[in-house]
């Protein structure tokens, strides 16, 4: 008689009643036993193949913020925990330099220029934006709910403010936090422009926040925002613990203006924007630790990443993309690589660095495949699904990554290889640069994008702009839906 | 009866035996027993007051060439283990950004002044120097040695390679290695300068291998030359099981030009550098795992650092400072910081960062301190004992850091506070700028060193001064070693 055991609790078990059915023989403990084992089995079965998905996601967070990133002064001793027992990723990307369009694409698997949800003429979605995410889009919420799963969206949402376009209306079954950057409706003096957000006696925001389509508060408290949604997000983890979940938590931190609670206030040498990203650690440290009370840590697939890299015009207020070149809002490495983090002991093997390509958009497609759900067939997903890398069984299945900035194909990179076809610093005037041939660099052996070597790779030159046609080729032109007003009628 | 035993090991050995002697009840075996136990505690207390010590260090590795400081596609598993075993150092410095000077701090816990190893005509010795470290030093290994150690110095030297400056005229029993940079005495064609070492097909080196005070070898093979060192380095260990031990072990890597053994050519994603690394890790690695093998792991402490940050002018052939400043040449933080690993297993906590100031200089006072031996008294001693630090007892006694350019003194670091009086690009023909007041940085908030913020501390900047000038008269005026010329006399 062999059985084979899904968890070393579901074996101890078992080795343990069958120790003391040999002890005692008796028939009815034995019948007992095998109705156990048989429920336990089956309660395996549902929890093996379908984890719960908890998605973390920082908000300008650069690649060289964390302590396991290489940041000095930061302490992120939880974070690097996290790192220590499952996979780092040090080449990872999200598929835009700035909000909104980053946050489609993690929640769609999809370049932002399939859905409309990135623009030329503003980057991301303000107060007076009209348009959100499309209705004809399947999130990853959509997915899941409809693979069995109960849903939680808490934090920001940056995908349209208006009732439709709501994280209730996207399939999340509940929602607490911030419809928007935490630095919009500001209704203090604008003339300071973005100096604004520096100056801590101006009272500027006027930031909702939210429980499901109602506001709750205005201005919402972001002193205590991120021990808010740690709260929130702890109750929905309590309150899941037998079905599975997934739970998106959108810190609103690290954008500025930042904020933290007093228990943070001074605790980090690097000042301000430290105390800020240890809060978040301390977060990411309740989370873990909740499941590990619960039992669930072997059943729970938990993501760590950012939305873009660091908001460097804001100075010391602003992040560190490490040695990565420029920051937020820029196709540099700086923009749109992040420090991410993937963690599900029992399955992913603990302490490892892995350098393969991944995208948010994987988590998209990983997710819904190891929740045994259905990836959209009907229309194009950039998503790959990173299971063979996440359980060290296989390649990494992403071979390219597509730079945007806007609608603007700005770069494409592919193995190593990134061939920049336009540039431009992330913010000021300096006007788009073409260039043809384009400018290469060899990411794997020059991270910081330094040696320009296009002259002596025209083949491999041939093949990135080869595959960056193949990929435009995919791309169905649609609306954007940042240009829409907000009107009466919206 | 009670005993209080130092290892694990022995207490279990004790426990075992007390179980045979209680069963058996033979008087002879408790005998035995005693008489064991005792020599245990003598071995013990010899060990404990004692601890072995390995001093790894690198040549031009930068702060951001280690995967566990950030790098992203450089694998350093062992390095990582080490971190994870003990602590990492974020804010610890060599005593000089080039070579000899900064390894005459490291031997002598002085800077460089102090003892005439520095100069503003050349920058390190050269094989055409007659100088070397003066024989009025107390090395690390001579304080060592008159504390009961045996002492080896395997790798590269630098400290002058007439016979009165190498290792066994410095208080080594052995030396096998290098007498100064693997680039130096190259024979082939000088017209192509510095590009001659990025040429893999001009054979251009004629650096001499040595044991002792003999060539062994010349031109050194330098594709085995890490190898080998560890092989040395474990011969060495395995010699000196049952007494106190000094291995300072220099890598001759990864200073251009860049070899690696067959086995690890083409091994790294990150290229010829990245193998480079990858080959010094796996060489930490044999070091560690050796130690553990023996039984030596709780009764020696490792230190890994490197001499200064590393060689940009060689593009993809140097390394990078991550998100410091410039590299190797500079008093810009990249210059002079190091990526610094230290471990004791069951004295160190595990697992811990430290953001406390430390320099190399300090591992020569705190290795005195941990063997019981005598720190220098007639001269002034720059290295402060960090065992508070180390054991996680107290707070780091460093204080201040001070940042010399040949004999210039460039900057001044005290707390979180950097003033530059001077700035000049490690290369290239920029004049020496200075500056007053100084530029400032916050370098807890700003370890970029991109927002002077002069203007707004005024006070801060007075006090830098004055501990700047307190510093200066602690200077008295040596001849410089390194402008002293080969002749026949030398």
């Amino acid at each position: 008689m062999t059985f084979h055991f899904k968890t070393p609790f579901v074996r101890k078990l078992y080795m343990k009643r069958l120790a003391l059915i040999r002890s005692k023989k008796q028939h009815a403990l034995l019948i007992l036993f095998f109705l156990f084992t048989l429920s336990s089995s089956l309660v395996e079965v549902r929890a093996e193949s379908k984890p719960n998905v908890i998605v973390i996601y920082a908000d300008d967070l650069g690649y060289g913020d964390l302590a396991c990133f290489g940041h000095p002064t930061i302490k992120t001793p939880h974070l690097d925990q996290m790192a220590a027992e499952g996979m780092k990723f040090t080449q990872f990307y999200s598929a835009a330099p700035v909000c909104t369009p980053s946050r489609a694409a993690l929640l769609t698997g999809r370049y932002p220029i399939r859905s409309g949800m990135c623009s030329d003429k503003r980057r991301v979605l303000f107060p007076n934006s009209g348009g959100g995410i499309p209705a004809s889009e399947v999130t990853l919420a959509e997915a899941l709910k409809d693979a069995g799963y109960q849903t939680a969206c808490v934090g920001k949402w940056h995908l349209g403010h208006l009732p439709q376009f709501l994280p209730t209306n996207n399939g999340f079954d509940s929602y607490y936090g911030i419809p928007y950057s935490n630095d919009m409706d500001r209704v203090a003096d604008r003339k300071m422009g973005r100096n604004i957000f520096l100056d801590p006696k101006v009272k500027y925001w006027d930031v909702p926040l939210m429980r499901d389509t109602e506001v709750i508060e205005r201005p919402a408290d972001q002193t205590t925002i991120t021990k808010r949604y740690t709260e929130e997000a702890i109750k929905f983890i309590k309150q899941n613990q037998k079905q599975p979940f997934y739970l998106y938590l959108a810190h609103s931190m690290p954008h500025v203006p930042l904020f933290r609670s007093k228990k943070f206030v001074d605790k980090s040498r690097r000042g301000l924007f430290g105390d800020v990203i240890e809060e978040i650690d301390w977060s990411v440290g309740q989370i873990l630790q909740e499941l590990k009370s619960q039992g669930l840590d072997q059943n729970t697939i938990v993501w760590f990443s950012s939305d873009n890299g660091p908001w460097l015009i804001f100075n010391q207020q602003g992040g560190s993309a490490g040695l990565l070149k420029d920051g937020k809002g820029s196709t540099w490495e700086g923009g749109m690589r992040e420090p991410t983090l993937a963690w599900w002991p029992g399955h992913i093997p603990s302490g490892t660095v892995s350098q393969e390509l991944g995208s948010t958009m994987d988590i998209f497609t990983t997710s819904i495949k190891l929740a045994g759900g259905k990836v959209p067939q009907d229309r194009v997903v950039d998503g790959v699904d990173l299971t063979p890398v996440l359980m060290n069984t296989g390649k990494g299945p992403r071979e390219e990554m597509v730079y945007y900035r806007g609608t603007k194909l700005m770069a494409i990179r592919k193995g190593p290889w990134k061939a920049h076809f336009i540039t431009k610093p992330a913010y000021g005037r300096e006007p788009f640069k073409e260039h043809d041939p384009p400018v290469l660099y060899h990411l794997e052996h020059d991270p910081s994008e330094k040696y320009d070597i296009s002259k002596d790779h025209p083949d491999v030159i041939k093949e990135l702009k080869a595959a960056a046609e193949k990929h435009q080729k995919t791309v169905k032109p649609v609306p954007s839906q940042l240009e829409i007003p907000l009107t009466k009628k919206s």
